[in-house]
């Protein structure tokens, strides 16, 4: 069997940590499998970096703080290797780079464009454990680049599409995907698997412990995803895959949420062609990362857009928004800091109305007043102020019976 | 004019060392100068690598360590590039690799075997400062490797040559070459220039400024080096080229020492044709750098051969030393940890004899001990005991009117 696997930053924090990863992966190689891993940079080695660098330069170029992130994972990547080596196994580290990882051209968020395997498979070949440097490949250029914080997990997925393993490990901090973040919602249960699309919805709305691109890679490539803990290894875990059970199509699966958002809204706004675009547009070039978008109906010619981003986008995007209000005449800019998310997830939530009905009457019962809502197929996410989030996860989780709901046995329902 | 710089690990110790050298290299930049650099880690940051590796193994494999120690410098290039972007130049780090520095496959200790300068050529036309990570390039086999500690100078100095540049400039934390080390001799002054071979002899002999391998490479394609303080810019520092004035051959030049010397004396060795072969080799193997080795003339078929070690290699070297010993029917094996090495260096020392009896005779009259004695053509180095070693070097500073010999200036000898 082959297998890939992924140590995030808190697995392998400290030479301890790393001695006891070791011990793991040198135990599945014993099994017979072959193994390739994906770590990231130890503990807050980037952070540090990124404060290194900001203390050389108020604004570091992209192109050489990736040639500094990128130290991070290879730095733990060789001391993997060098621990696996001390307990007598065959390890070698590669870097992005060597290990094939080619990717664009963009600096800091860089997507994989394709993994050339040669390498990888002669040192597999050789009965080698390959320690991958996670969050960082080649672009075309000839210069390192990084795919975007939390990219290891990517760097696992992808290795594992493109080398056919049989499974992908994602190792954590926690015993998997919760039906809500254990640390606000003390019911809250670790689910045996979840749907791709679920599962994207948890990431992007919050559930932090899996990188949203992983998520998409995997489903687009069915690499199948066990999300578990690298300090409890009887925990099961939670198998990420395309769900197969129709009768699951209509359930509740987790509580995502969101404790820090930033809202802008820009009135009474001419309701032309274009310009939507011309405000996004002067967004992306300013950099910030907006999440969600609404727009109400148009009430004589104009409407008010409403954008949510993370609070270290807040002024930045102030900014652009009051110049690019001015210049298309439209009215006022409202903005509000201290607001979080809270969101239901569930695959075929769309077509069971009852379930938006639920959140509301919820939220309400709990004296939580609802700012924003925003929806998808499967998922329904109400902008709150930053000190309801809390009790909304609970109210909600409790709401739909979260707390109470049997999960299938992953293994009984993946294809 | 095109220069290539080193600049050492104090030079860049913190973020405020990164910032005065990038203004530094910034003027040389502004007076039209093609500026490329090889920076060392930052500071203290080798050291503190190698103890991260040393607590997850015991015997970290050298490829590994080579891929862990390489971040060091990649680092510190990239911090320096982003404080030149901050002063508004247009710089580009890149790692050995990158910069198409290639070597041979022996990690720890690569020697370079060329350098494809397209890459660099290519930023250099297009306006760029290069920044070059020091110590590393790439194995044929496309592994990371590293030069040996302090090599960040041979890099340097193998830029130079391989892109035909007009100078190459060492930064360190002293004013240049002196005639002896001014923390133990206070009458120690900086030589406006010396040549490769003094150099050399110095460097392998104690005077830690400049690495070996960079003169030896310098010397060979005639690259002059210029070794100046990074904080005192108004020093003029020292140039190391090929000596064109004949008058100066008789001189001597400086007083070199090593303050930690361990000594392991074979006795009774059968003069037997491969014996001391059989004895280096496995000290190679066993991975233990030899200093000076000394046989005295045969009799009775039996030679007593001494040779000495970094107290660092004393163990290892002890162990397999009494291993051959026994194999090949020596005598007993004698050693000596606190010892210490005091030369004196300078062209031409060979055809004028009265230097050796005079650093004897001064050796004598200050109490001091001689254990042992090796020559070279431009060297005479004696090993004393450790705590002689001082005062050896001002005794012999003085001797040879090293405080009082005018200098010549380097640009009036230069070639």
């Amino acid at each position: 069997m082959r297998v890939v696997q992924k140590y995030g930053g808190s697995s392998v924090a400290t030479a301890e940590h790393i001695k006891r990863v070791a011990e793991r992966i040198r135990a599945r190689h014993l099994d017979g499998d072959q193994v390739v891993v994906s770590v990231s940079a130890m503990g807050d080695t980037t952070d540090d970096l990124l404060t290194l660098a900001s203390h050389v330069s108020a604004h570091p170029p992209p192109r050489e703080l990736d040639v500094l992130l990128s130290t991070g994972e290879i730095v733990s990547s060789a001391l993997l290797s060098m621990a696996l080596a001390d307990l007598g196994v065959d390890a070698v580290s590669l870097s992005g780079p060597q290990a094939g990882i080619r990717t664009d051209s963009v600096y800091r968020r860089a997507r994989i464009a394709g993994i050339d395997t040669e390498r990888l498979e002669r040192e597999l070949a050789a009965g080698r454990i390959v320690i991958v440097a996670g969050f960082q490949g080649l672009a075309e250029n000839l210069d390192v680049v990084t795919l975007g914080r939390g990219a290891s997990d990517t760097t696992a997925v992808a290795l594992a599409a493109a080398l056919a393993a049989d499974t992908c490990e994602i190792y954590t901090d926690v015993a998997g995907i919760f039906t809500a973040d254990p640390r606000i919602c003390p019911d809250a249960r670790p689910l045996r698997d979840i749907g791709y699309e679920e599962m994207l919805e948890m990431a992007t709305t919050g559930a932090r412990v899996m990188h949203a691109r992983a998520v998409e890679l995997g489903s687009l490539y069915g690499v199948e995803i066990l999300v578990k803990s690298s300090f409890d290894s009887s925990a099961p875990g939670t198998l990420i895959h395309r769900e197969t059970t129709m009768e699951l199509g209509n359930k509740v699966r987790g509580i995502a949420h969101q404790e820090h958002v930033s809202k802008v809204t820009v009135r009474a706004v001419p309701d032309r062609p274009g310009i939507a675009a011309m405000l996004f547009e002067a967004l992306a070039e300013a950099n910030v990362s907006v999440d969600t978008i609404v727009q109400n109906a148009s009430v004589e010619d104009m409407t008010d857009l409403t954008f949510t981003v993370d609070p270290g986008d807040y002024a930045a995007a102030l900014e652009v928004v009051n110049r690019v209000a001015a210049e298309i005449g439209a009215g006022e800019v409202v903005s509000e800091r201290d607001l979080g998310t809270v969101s239901v997830i569930g695959t075929g939530m769309a077509s069971a109305p009852g379930y938006a009905a639920r959140m509301f009457r919820t939220l309400f019962d709990h004296g939580i007043n609802i700012d924003m809502i925003s929806t998808s197929d499967i998922r329904i996410t109400c902008v709150v102020s930053a000190d309801g989030v809390a009790g909304a996860v609970r109210a909600l989780h409790a709401a739909f019976e979260l707390d109470r709901a049997p999960d299938p046995i992953a293994g009984a329902t993946s294809s």
